[in-house]
C-alpha cells in the first residue's frame, strides 16, 4: 500500500497585488484527504476551479494575517459555498478581526450562510494547537510582520509501528496485543512469554510535515517551530540587492529564507509571496540554491508530493 | 476629426459566483477619457490586467447594489492603486454601507490610502445626478432587486453645433460670435447684420447613452430612464424556461430584457450576468433577437464602441 496523501498545490504566489502571471497567496494542503486551505488572496476560489480542486471538501481554513493579499478572497470564496448549498460546517482559523470584516459583509448583503462557521482566533505569541483529529496536527507559532501575523506547521500523528509477521509467527497472540505493539508497547501472551516490541515490529515511516511562514521578516526564532520539516515554505519577497527594503517592509530574501531552511535541517524549502518587481523567478533558485541545496520555487498552479 | 471615445469594456458576466470562462460583473466603460467603473466583482483588478486597461486612470466607481459579485473585488483594486502610490482622488459611488465595510478592512490592515476617496451614497429612489463634467453626465435610478440596487446611465453631454464654413465666408465674424454660434444662438455681427444660426451651422452628431441594469426583476418602470439609449446593459440571469425562478430572485429573462430593449427604443441590447448553469450563450440570442433584433452577448474581454 502506498503512503497516505500529502500534497500542496500552490493557488497564488504574489505579494501584494496579483500580476498577471501570478495570483497572491493562496496554497490548499492535503493531509490524509483532509483539505486545509492556506491564506485566501482574492481569486483563490477562481484558482480553485482552475486546478479542478474540489472546494467544498475544504474544512479548515488558516489565515496568516490581515493584509488583503492574504484574505480579500474569503468573502467570495464563502459565498460560492453557501450558493452551492454547502451545509458541513467550517473552521475558520484567523486573526479575531477577521469575523468582524465578514459580519458587516453578510449584514449589508443579507446574507445568512447555508453552513455554520466556527472561528477559532489565532494568537500570535507561542506555539499552539489549532487542529487535531486522528491522523493530523495542524499548529500556529509566532512570525514577525508588520501585523499580528503568524506561521502554520502541519503534522503526520506518528504512524503506528508497523508488524513483522514472520517474527510474530514464533508466538501465540491475542488481537488486543496486536493493536498494543502497534501503538509501541512490550506485551506479555496468554503463555506468560514477554514479547519485546523492537522484536516484532519495525519502523513505521517517518511521518511527515509541512509548515508555512507568510509574511515575516527574517526571523531565527521560528528554527524551533520548523526544525527537520519536509517542506518548508517561506516568504522570499526579495532578493538579497533589497536586503534593506526587505528589513524595513518585514519580508524575507531568498537567501535569509534558505539560511533558515538550512539551519531548520529542512527537507526543501518552497519559495514565493515575490515582489511584483520580480519577472525572472529563476533568480531566486540562483541566489538561494548555495545556501540551500534543496529549493522550489512557488508558481501558479505547482503540485509539490511529500 | 473623428467622434471622442465612447467604449465599453466587459470584465466580468457571471452572476454569483465566477465560472472557468466568466469573472463576476464589472465594466469599464470609457467616455471621451473619462474611465467609469460600474461593479467590481472579485478579481476586476486581474482583468484590468488582462485587457490592458490602465486602472489608475479610473476616477469614478460605480456599485449597484451589494451583493459580492458586484463589489468583493474592490477592496483589492483599492490595495493595488495604493500599492502603485496612486495620488489623485477616487470618488465612489455606492450604497453606503458600503464604507463601513472598507473602513473595518483599512483599520485591521493598517492600511491608510495613499488616496483621499470621495464617497458618494446612492439614493435607490429617483432619478439622481451623480456626476458631471464638461463632457458626461451620470444619473442613477432604481432598479428592484432583493436589495437596494441601482442603475446607471451614462451620457454625454449635447455636444456644440458644426460651422459651416462655406456659408459663413459670406459674414464677418468675431471669435466670440463663433462661440455663440457653436452653442445654437443668432448673432448680430459688426456690419448689423443678423446671423441666423440654422443658416451657418449643422447638426452635431447626436450624444451617445449608455444605460447599466443589473440587478433588477422584470420592470417596465425602467423604461423612463433608458429611453433611446445608445446601448443598455440589462442583466439576463436566466432564459424563460426558468421565469418562475428569475422573478422570486428578482432576475430577468433574456426575453424580459429584450422587451425592455424594444419598448425602450435602445439600439442595442447587452446581455450578461448569466447563471453558472448555461453553458451555451447561443440560447441568449436565440431567444431575444425574435423580440429586438439588435442583442449582444457580454463575454469577459468583449470591446463595444458607440
Amino acid at each position: 500500500m502506498g503512503r497516505q496523501t500529502f500534497e500542496l498545490l500552490v493557488l497564488g504566489c504574489a505579494s501584494a497585488s496579483p500580476t498577471s502571471e501570478r495570483y497572491t497567496s493562496s496554497q490548499l494542503l492535503n493531509i490524509c484527504e483532509r483539505y486545509f486551505l492556506i491564506d485566501c488572496g482574492e481569486g483563490a476560489q477562481i484558482q480553485l476551479r482552475r486546478y479542478k480542486a474540489r472546494f467544498q471538501s475544504i474544512d479548515n481554513i488558516f489565515i496568516s494575517h490581515l493584509h488583503g493579499d492574504h484574505f480579500f478572497g474569503l468573502p467570495g470564496l464563502l459565498s460560492s459555498m453557501h450558493l452551492l448549498g454547502r451545509q458541513p460546517g467550517l473552521t475558520i482559523h484567523c486573526p479575531a478581526p477577521l469575523k468582524d470584516i465578514m459580519d458587516v459583509m453578510n449584514k449589508v448583503s443579507e446574507t445568512r450562510l447555508s453552513f455554520p462557521v466556527t472561528w477559532n482566533f489565532t494568537d500570535n505569541t507561542g506555539f499552539n494547537k489549532l487542529f487535531e483529529d486522528d491522523k493530523v496536527e495542524v499548529w500556529s507559532f509566532p512570525l514577525s510582520h508588520r501585523i499580528a501575523c503568524t506561521g502554520f506547521l502541519f503534522r503526520e500523528k506518528p504512524l503506528q509501528r508497523k508488524i513483522n509477521k514472520e517474527a510474530l509467527k514464533r508466538y501465540r497472540i491475542s488481537f488486543a496485543d496486536i493493536h498494543l505493539l502497534k501503538n509501541g508497547h512490550d506485551v506479555t501472551n496468554e503463555d506468560g512469554i514477554l514479547i519485546r516490541n523492537k522484536e516484532v515490529t519495525i519502523d513505521p515511516a517517518p511521518s511527515r510535515s509541512f509548515a508555512y511562514c507568510s509574511d515575516t521578516i527574517y526571523n531565527r526564532n521560528i528554527l524551533e517551530y520548523i526544525r527537520g520539516v519536509d517542506l518548508l515554505y517561506h516568504e522570499t519577497t526579495f532578493l538579497q540587492d533589497q536586503a534593506q527594503r526587505a528589513a524595513a517592509t518585514f519580508h524575507t530574501t531568498a537567501a535569509q529564507a534558505a539560511e533558515l531552511a538550512r539551519d531548520a535541517g529542512a527537507k526543501q524549502l518552497l519559495m514565493g509571496h515575490y515582489s511584483a518587481r520580480y519577472t525572472r523567478l529563476q533568480d531566486f533558485l540562483d541566489e538561494a540554491t548555495p545556501v540551500f541545496e534543496n529549493c522550489l520555487l512557488a508558481t501558479d498552479g505547482k503540485k509539490i508530493t511529500i
